[in-house]
Formats: C-alpha cells, structure tokens, sequence
C-alpha cells in the first residue's frame, strides 16, 4: 500500500536525481512542500551544491509553507556551511511537519537537524522511503562512511563477454539504445573514470553526448607512469572540461609538469605490490577531491582490479547478440582466483531489453544499500 | 485484436508444445476441434509420434466433430504411414471447416493434405498463428529443409563470460532456478548434446532430473577419436537411457565395438581440416537419425565450432552476477574472428529475470523463424 506520504517522498526523490552528478560533495537531496494535499513547493540541490533543496522549495511555497508538511530524502542541515541551516530555514517558514527519508551521517548533521526541528516544535518523522533513499544517497553516504565515492562499473560485451575482437574492433558491440544508456549514466556520475590502457588504445573523450545535456562528469584516467599521449581526446578538451589523473609516486615529474600545463589536474597514489596502482588509494584520493559518484568504464585490467580490491558497488552490464570467440579481447582482466566460492558476488536489481541488447544491473551482494 | 480463430490456434499451439522432445521425427501438432464455439475435442501428437494430434481430438470429440471445426497447428497429412491419412480422418469424421497454422513443406505433404480437404467439400484456412507455429515447428522444419534438426546453444557464464575458474570450479555459477530451466529445456529437445572435452571433464549425465517428468532426451556426445571414460555416468547409463556418440572415421575400432556394447549408438561422422569432427556433418547424421531438436550444452570448442559453421538457431544464455577474470575458462572457445562485422549475430527474443540471474534468449538474425 502506498501512504500519501510515501507518494510525496517519491517524488521527492524524483526531483532529488535530477542533481545526481552535479552537486558533488554535497548529497543530491529532493524537496516537496504540501499543504492540505496540494504541492505547494518543489527544490532540489541546484548544481555545484548550492542552493540546497529546502531552500528552493521553501523560496517556492512562499507563505503557503505555513502549517505544510516538508518532504526531504535527507536530513535537512544543521550546520552553517556557505549556507544557513535549513533546518532553520524549516522552523523559520513556519511548516508544522518534516517527513525524513534517512538520517544524514554526516558527521556535522548525524541528528542534529533532526533534534532541531523537533526542539522548535514540528512533528518529524523519518524512514519513509528509507531504502529507495540510500539508493538515491548511495554516493554521498559512501563517501561520509568510507571516504570514497560509490563506483558503478560498466561493461559492455558480446554474448561471450568479449569486448573487442582480437584486432582491437569494438565498433559497435552494443546498439545505439545501449550507448545512450551509458551516456546517462555518466550523466548521473560525478566522473567517468578509465585505467590508462584504455585511454591509450581508444583515446576516449569520455563526455556526455547527444543528450542535449550541457553538464559533463570529471574525466578521471589512473596511469601508473602517466604515459599518456599528450596529443589526444583528453589533452585537447583539458582546458575546457576537468581531466583529472591518478598516477604513481615515481611517475615522471616532467609528465606531471606537462599535464599540469595543459590544464589536468594530477594525484598522487600509492601502488600496490604489483607495481600497478593501488584502486583503494585511488578512489580514497577521489573520495578527498570529493567525488561521491564515479562512473568506470575499464579498461579490462582496471575493473578487475577494483573488483578484487571489493570497491565496485553496482555492476552495470550490457549483452549483445554476437558471438566473438576465445580470441576476443576479455572484459575483465586476471582476477588470480581459483575457487568459485572465493568470486566477487552481486545481487540483481535490474535486468530488461535494450532495443537489441539486454541490460542487467547488480549491486554489492554483502553490502547494504548504502 | 484476437480473433475467436486466433484464441483456438493458440489454445492448439500449447497442446502441441507438449509433445515437443518427444514425437520426433515427427513434428509436435496440437488440434482443438470446436463446434458451436464450444470445444469438443483436444489432442497432441503423442509419444514416439502416433496417434496423430487429429486422431486424439476426434476420437475425444466423436459424434460432437460432425459440422466442427477443426483447429491444427500444422497441414494434416495425406499419406498412409503407420497410421491412415489425417486429412481423411477429418472428412470421415464429418468435420466441416479446417483451420491451419502452417503448410506443412515435408515432400509427402506439401499441399496434399489441404487439397483433400479441399476437394471433399471441406472449408480450409491457412496462416491463423503462422509465426507462432514456425517457432513451435522450428525443429521439424529446419530438419524438412535443411536435414539437420534445430540447434539450441545453451551458455552460462559469469558476469564476465566464464564459465569455470582456472581450476574447473563452475558449481554452481547460477542459482537453482536457473538450472531447473535448463533441465526443462532439456525435456523440450529430443537431445542434449555436448562435446568430448565436456563429457570427459565434467562427467555429466545430461539427463532431465527434478522435474517429476518420466521422459528423457537422447545423450549425444560428439568426440573425433571416442577417447571418453567408460566408466562415467554415460556408460553406466546407456543401456537404460540412449547415447550417441559421433566419431571421426579414424576413431579406434576396439572403442567403437566398446561402446557398441555398453548400449550406445556410435555414428561415424566427416572431420574437418583442422582434425575436429565437421559440426555440419555432425548435425546431418542427427537429422538422418530422426532429431530434430537439439540442446547444445557446450563445451567452448564445440560451442563455437557450430557458431562459426552457422549452425545455431537459438541461444540461451544465463548471466550470473559473479565476476571470475580472464583466467577463468571462456564459455566460448576460439572463433578465428578479426573484424566484428564477421562475427555471428543474434536478434534478441527474451529477457528476464530468472531468480537471481538474467536469462536472455536470441534468434538467428537472418533466419526466418523456420
């Protein structure tokens, strides 16, 4: 059964994707404002994090948020950050009920809007829709709990789970349907995030296309030694859409300089024992930029790392009809185990038809929603 | 919109679906005979093919079929075989209109059946469900046509494509529901089939279990010098249930006289240049034996070897959201394929969730459905 208030949360939600990827650090929180069944206000985090969805909605109710009921997918703030509390903001407009899809665990919230409200008098309730919003907040509550964004890992491959013939030809494995898909969710990412193979084999340009979306994700790459052609996609569009770049401590300082020269910005990370960089460090270094939503789409080595280093928290993976043989390039890279029982697990959320290709989303088996 | 015809065609579709591993040579008919829009009569091509789907419904409707009509999945037959002509049974019986899906294009037939109807004053539809009626008669057709029965390639991976670790630990990549599927996949061919390395690595029994139905497949395996253990769950079992084994005309005499004498049916087949048995060839001797449904189980050698001969009209596959890495055995072995405008291309039909794991079912591409 549906309550009325579970029907306000969703679309509060609603609203609240539409700044998925576009208000990192800050959560991608929705906001509707109704008074007696009708909505009187609807915000959402605008982009770059401010203003925050209260606040939008609030300006939008004007003095029908007197006596309404607020619907908020988090914890509204407790804090003065760039901007007021909007717990306040709450109090201060004069609604009389806060519905709460999940507490803030944010360290400078964490109850603290809650308790807020109710010393001002509100009635607040929280839960409702708690699961849908860990879903929504994924990212953000990933990176207040582990200092790392989520990771949603894409591949894309043939009935056999190839991603290339032999020769490298990869053009097209998935339909045009498929490949639209994967530009939303780099929309709906704060970076797409690629291991330096790929960038080197495919020099990708890793932006959002033919959606009429102007917003574009960071462009992350990790390569160890930072040996990247300087005259590629990436180098050329570095200066007008961020390019960031994970690289080793002994990568070459004179790369780095010229990276640097062309607009990129470059982290250091650690390496693991195998010479490769370490994928925990990696995304602890992103989490500290902070992003709460990376979007990685190979190479082949890479994913099989973060797999192994159990940082892949939603798999995202395509199938095409078409069959390319033991020859094919693999979509993912040596995993080094030998027992079924010791594979990487994830539980289906999605499976359905893509035009000709078959979609199938997973999530971490182990992990909560969070 | 669904006409009363349409409902009737498919009421005999299912019918016949039920006989479907089991009537082969012949094909699996369904008729519904229906008077004054009630039914009066059911019937399906029973077991080892006789009685006809006709003879079951009009003995089942007896007076009641005289001014029916009569629904049948398939063109009734013509000529005296082991059992007298359908077409004649019909007008015998005093049905008045004959409703078919399909023509059925076997020499003996081809129109005849139609023709007699026709000529004793009965009226005759032709192509209510025709597309429906390909899918279901896709075995006995291809066979009709082509000599060889309809080939089902069955693939189960990880996420990634694998199908076993390094180690050969594939139990179980995908869950129970997916794996009683199969077993109901299998119960729907006339055969499973796989090649040697399969049945010398994973010693299966490719048998239907765990479904409660007393039918069971021909086993076939296909192996170029019969170098298969004879004392795994083939041999001990193939006096009580049939197996086929497919050889290369070199294969050793004493093996071939062995395994003659455990109960199997050996059938010498053409080998390739590349020393591996011709899966053309193989499928030929299939349809000179009667099959004219086969579930293909792997493994990746024989899987792709019948790809690349283009010999596969339906894949199933089952995606598992278990990660396994490169070192982990490919569900298809090589396919010799450079450019990916070569490799064989399948159109999807299914998709769905089966449990936790992604079943996906696809079509030839440029076949018809026949």
């Amino acid at each position: 059964m549906t309550t009325a208030d579970q029907r306000h949360m969703r679309h509060a939600l609603t609203l609240g994707a539409r700044g998925l990827g576009r208000c990192w650090p800050n959560p991608a929180v929705g906001c509707v404002i109704v008074r007696d069944g009708r909505i009187v206000g609807r915000g959402w985090t605008q982009p770059g994090g401010r203003p925050h969805a209260e606040a939008v909605a609030l300006a939008q109710a004007g003095k029908a948020a007197r006596g309404a009921t607020a619907y908020v997918t988090l914890e509204p703030c407790a804090h003065t950050g760039k901007t007021p509390p909007c717990a306040d903001a709450l109090v201060a407009a004069g609604i009389a009920r806060v519905v709460v899809a999940l507490r803030d665990p944010d360290p400078r919230v964490d109850g603290g809007g809650l308790s807020r409200l109710r010393a001002a008098g509100l009635k607040v309730e929280v839960g409702v829709c708690a699961r849908e919003a860990s879903v929504s907040h994924a990212g953000f509550l990933r990176r207040i709990r582990d200092g790392r964004p989520m990771v949603t890992l894409k591949l894309a491959s043939s009935f056999d789970g190839r991603i290339a013939t032999q020769t490298g030809d990869s053009q097209w494995i998935t339909g045009p349907a498929a490949r639209r898909l994967v530009h939303l969710e780099r929309a709906a990412h704060d970076a797409v995030l690629v291991g330096g193979g790929t960038a080197r084999d495919d020099d990708p340009s890793l932006t959002v296309r033919g959606l009429g979306i102007s917003h574009q994700p960071v462009r992350v790459v990790a390569s160890t030694r930072l040996d990247l052609p300087r005259d590629g996609s990436l180098a050329r569009t570095s200066r007008q859409l961020p390019v960031w770049l994970l690289h080793g401590a002994g990568a070459d300082p004179d790369r780095v300089a010229a990276w640097t020269d062309l607009g990129a910005q470059c982290l250091s990370v650690h390496s693991g024992a195998d010479g490769h960089l370490d994928p925990t460090s990696c995304l602890q270094a992103l989490g500290q930029a902070g992003l709460t939503r990376v979007f990685c789409e190979g190479g082949g080595q890479f994913a099989a790392a973060l797999l192994r280093a159990d940082q892949v928290d939603r798999l995202i993976g395509f199938t095409a009809g078409v069959a390319i043989g033991a020859e094919g390039r693999p979509s993912l890279g040596s995993m080094g185990l030998k027992a079924l029982r010791d594979a990487p697990r994830f539980h289906l959320s999605d499976s359905r038809a893509i035009e000709g290709d078959v979609l199938h989303v997973w999530l971490r088996r182990d992990a909560d929603q969070s």
